[in-house]
């Protein structure tokens, strides 16, 4: 026994006399009686401390904080902080210098070919020019009946000058919406459903990052429903988007005398294990009075529709995923990533579209991302003009160190584009490759970021394309060239 | 005793040792010896977990989280996650779309009549056609000597259209302020004053939701005083707002010769109980050297004053509240909402405005919030025109489960407009029904929020009012009709 | 022994018991057997109670939350509380009028003598006419591998109008980068080197607040390396950034042909103690094929340098701080400030510029800040040209309660100004003289905010400046003059 755990003054001194008693007790000459006195003197001491440590526990379990409150405040503050409720903040950013041999901005982007125009991106490593920075605000609630309701705002600008102040900044607010979920009136096949109506980008895109493009891109302003899980195995999603074509021409006589309609998708998403089916009908009311380039009619309608399947391998052969979509439209249908965003289409226009890409390890720090994109269009902006095109793309990257890795890129392009009677009609190919250091917190995976990396990259293309409307042919870049330069991406 | 309460394995020993003791102990055969030698084992086992617990205690008692350091760090952490230090976030946005029979987007808005520039606002229900969003960035701060300080400040735009891509976007930085309260050195009549100075929306501008538009909106850049207590019902607010009059024409020969000046506000609001007393004073030096089409002067100086009464019941009628309010000013200050803000009024402008509305529950699950405004000015834009128009509103909504209502408006408006000499003159009315689906995370008040709602809305009015200048008469837009859509709109 | 502190019945019932033997046990004529009994009843009390004890300590251990995981959990929410993780929000802001004796808005700011668009500031106290606010949002991550990343976008916007919506506001995202730092790959002189990409304000400019003005501003979209120790006391960074010089013409016959190109910057920075030395090489390809006003050839290369000492006290003199630099450029280095940010510069352009300031008390309640700057540029813009300024100001405060202090400001400019042939030559001084009733929430040193002020200055330059280009001798601005003001300046 030691006297350091006794704390009350009282208890001290009993326990000094006890010390005494304690040691006197082992001795075999004491009589009983002293062997009394002494346990009496030990019992009181023992009967202190109960009581002292009872009073205690008593303070303890009397305080502000139990274990069950700590608990529930920290989960608050804890679903606060992570976003699960009230504010939260995400970014997608990319910002850096694309600068050609002479050291001035070159032009370049995945859709800085001919076919760049009808959606035909190449990769976009070592080849992007601007400073694109998206800022989304989220606000989650939580109501007392359970409910769910998200809000959510995109600011995003776009600029390719290097300057910090730009006296025509392109501030724009692409995502203004609510989506509410886990309504408790929402009940059998809409138990699980979420309603939303806002300007939005809807939740089911999905893209080919490396050519950042989209396999279909939907936005606008409207509303629908999400996962109405019409079987065991199927769910579903159904929206209307609205879309403005704005101050278009309607006679040629006149050319102020312009037109304004709404291009209203109808849009159905289908889901069946790793299948998807997407159906879009499309409308815009007298669209048909535009006044093409052409002297065609343009489409007022059209349809569209993509078959896709999420692949959670790499094509079967190995660990990694892939995706596959054939997408088909016609009419206003016929842009067939941005659905309903092209009013310039005649109502015969028909496109085709093919699309895939794959993710895997070839080896613990080799990963490689091959793409295909293939498209052929007709009758687009004039009856008679043919488009076709093809990228393959693959992005490989050998991971070094927990923090660089080094990130090749190739990327071709052919190319067949018949702009019709009176337009351009050029075929030939672009070539790109890329060879990027790549500095990043922690390697790991295609979609680990942030990145900064440099880059040097040489892209050739054929003469013929420097005819055809675009980038090409300008000033300084006319292929066969290097560029190079720095670049951050980030998105969280 | 169970021995598994039992730790230390000197105390498992002797508490084995003790259990058989114990047993035998309840034996009356035995000997005071062999009772006292069991007594003795006992107090020693007690005496040891006595040890055990005061130590276990005391490490407890060392440990680094006391009940109140735990509390305080929880606090304030709570108190960053609600806002009530450091950041915070706040929204009211609107997106939607509003379509005409046709399926083309559609003038609207409760602005949307001849009456509208007048601030004759209709309902809002089923005819706005717009994307506005508001995105309100807070940073709250307290200091050791317990002040605190608010900073603000507020994003917005506002579009009609449905794109997510804009190349005109109109993101306005509509507030940029700090206030301070709690200042230790403000005592006596400024003891609960807070002072303010930036750009902003004054703090007691009060609005009829129905029909977007405030009571009063003050607004600008300047700087002032809040809740000074002059006597112990009576509390009273002081500031300075300036406004911008730019690049007005100030010659008829010459129009490139623009002038600029400001517009001041001094206003000052005065509470005694439920009711509000507003008096503001408008000056702006050189504005008489505006060119009005009239020919006429233009004010360079006005007043304003308004009699406001918060209720808390509905008219005194039942549970709920209103609010009514008379408004009257004259030369700039005959726009008695926006004040200060209309440069173009006389000298001689002047008008009277009337504003009430009230929210109460008919049944249960029933609510009701009629409105009214009207409003009669004279001399206005020039001598000799006079203007009439007033407003009725209901809001009905009819709560159906947790998560929908159907909600439902009337607005009817008449007017009477005569521009004077030279300028048209109209009188007619306006009628709008509209009925809307409404969903929300939880139904429960007029204040609720976000709502996601689809609507179908009969507007018409007098064929007359197509004659004035406005949206009305143009393409389409003839009256008689049906409009339809859907929108979000949240606040927080 | 007071029974209030037994809780189990059973205990209870004991103790009862035991009261009784226990007050029986003092009686001396107690025979050892009764003394025995007594023993034993409370020696099972006492164990009933250690039994009881050690159950509740177990079961608070065996409890959810213990001591390490609350302190863990609560580390992890103050951190993004803090901002220390995830998001966090900062601000420079300032908003307010400046009124002229006629009431109506002044030209104003720090750059408002000729001398400014030289770079040439004067005092900004009661001399700001504008609403200046940037909002930046951070996001901070930390790996499972120790390595950090920072990411930071900046929407500032600037305008001079006090009205809250501006039709033509002019926001900008001037900063959009990631930042990595702790990165394990990174060892030797790179240990604690971070490295950063995309569109930025240099780490390292610094600035005299009281004139507005950095030392140096280097801004750009680029890529660098901060603190790469070279020697124990000697650490240096390396960055290149690039500008954008737009649309200059490049033809006097044809002013639609334009040129671009980019201003690159190399810029090393080095640290030695409190030596600071900065040298920049600066290339802009083809800017010599500029049209410059005069026919001379434009630079297109030049280099800057600058010595600086970060002063811990003011001046050697006393507490406080102070800083002073030298700066000298040549070419398209002749821009000392902003540097590369100016493409018309000629290829002889060569500026020299000191610029110092300190801050200290002069007693308890009295704060003083002393700045100087001034710089010599020939050849700036043609051949011949030849500018000299000197600016003096001095900021003092009287703290006078915790929450007022009287602030004031003396400014004096001599400028002495040759456009060179054909240009103007102007030479004469500009004075200011503020004083501003001051604000906060808590007073105590130059760099407390937020801050809102009151003022009046009085204003006055030799009429002769009047002749050069700019606000002086604009309508009502011919100086000796009144200004008065309210203004909110807010960081954090």
């Amino acid at each position: 026994m030691t006297s350091a755990t006794l704390k009350t003054p009282l208890a001290i001194a009993i326990a000094a006399a006890a010390v005494t008693l304690s040691g006197a007790a082992s001795a075999a000459s004491h009589t009983l009686e002293q062997r009394l006195a002494d346990l009496e003197a030990r019992i009181v001491v023992a009967e202190q401390r109960a009581n002292d440590a009872e009073q205690r526990a008593e303070a303890q379990a009397d305080g502000r904080l139990s274990a069950d409150e700590v608990d529930e405040r920290l989960a608050r503050v804890e679903r606060q902080a992570s976003g699960e409720e009230g504010f939260s903040f995400n970014v997608y950013a990319r910002s850096g210098l694309l600068l050609g041999e002479d050291r001035k901005s070159l032009p370049g982007g995945p859709y800085v070919t001919p076919a760049g125009s009808l959606g035909g991106a190449v990769g976009r490593l070592g080849n992007e020019p601007d400073t694109y920075a998206e800022a989304i605000f989220n606000y989650r609630m939580r109501f007392d009946n359970g409910a769910r309701a998200h809000y959510r705002t995109m600011l995003a600008e776009g600029t390719t000058t290097s300057n910090d102040w730009n006296d025509d900044s392109n501030l724009n607010v692409r995502q203004v919406y609510a989506e509410f979920s886990d309504l408790p009136s929402f009940t059998g096949a809409f138990e699980n459903a979420s309603i939303w109506a806002g300007k939005r980008f809807d939740r089911d895109n999905f893209d080919i990052h490396w050519m950042d493009t989209d396999f279909v891109f939907l936005a606008g302003t409207g509303a629908g429903l999400y996962d109405v899980q019409l079987a065991d195995n199927w769910r579903s999603n159904f929206s209307l988007y609205g879309r403005s074509f704005s101050d278009f021409q309607v006679n040629r006589e006149d050319p102020g005398l312009t037109g304004d309609t709404d291009s209203l998708i109808l849009t159905a998403n289908n889901y069946v294990g790793n299948w998807q089916w997407m159906v879009n009908a499309i409308s815009a009311a007298d669209n048909d009075e535009r006044m093409l380039d052409s002297g065609d009619t343009a489409a007022d309608s059209g349809w569209h529709t993509m078959v896709a399947y999420h692949g959670d391998s790499f094509f079967g052969l190995g660990d990694g995923n892939f995706k596959v979509a054939l997408l088909h439209g016609q009419g206003l249908g016929a842009e067939v990533k941005g659905i309903g965003s092209n009013g310039t289409l005649t109502e015969d226009a028909h496109s085709t579209r093919v699309a895939l890409y794959g993710t895997t390890y070839l080896a613990p720090s080799w990963r490689v991302a091959p793409a295909l994109m293939a498209e052929v269009s007709q009758d687009r902006h004039m009856k008679g003009d043919e488009f076709k095109w093809a990228t393959a793309n693959v992005r490989l990257a050998n991971e070094i160190t927990q923090n660089f890795e080094m990130q090749y890129e190739a990327s071709y392009q052919y190319m067949d584009l018949d702009q019709g009677e009176g337009g351009s009609a050029v075929s030939g190919d672009f070539g790109k490759l890329t060879i990027a250091p790549t500095f990043k917190p922690q390697v790991g995976g295609f979609w680990q970021r942030p990145e900064i990396r440099a880059f040097a990259s040489y892209t050739d293309w054929s003469e013929e394309l420097n005819e055809f409307n675009g980038s090409f042919g300008s000033e300084g870049f006319t292929g066969g060239q290097w560029s190079f330069g720095v670049q951050t991406e980030v998105w969280f």
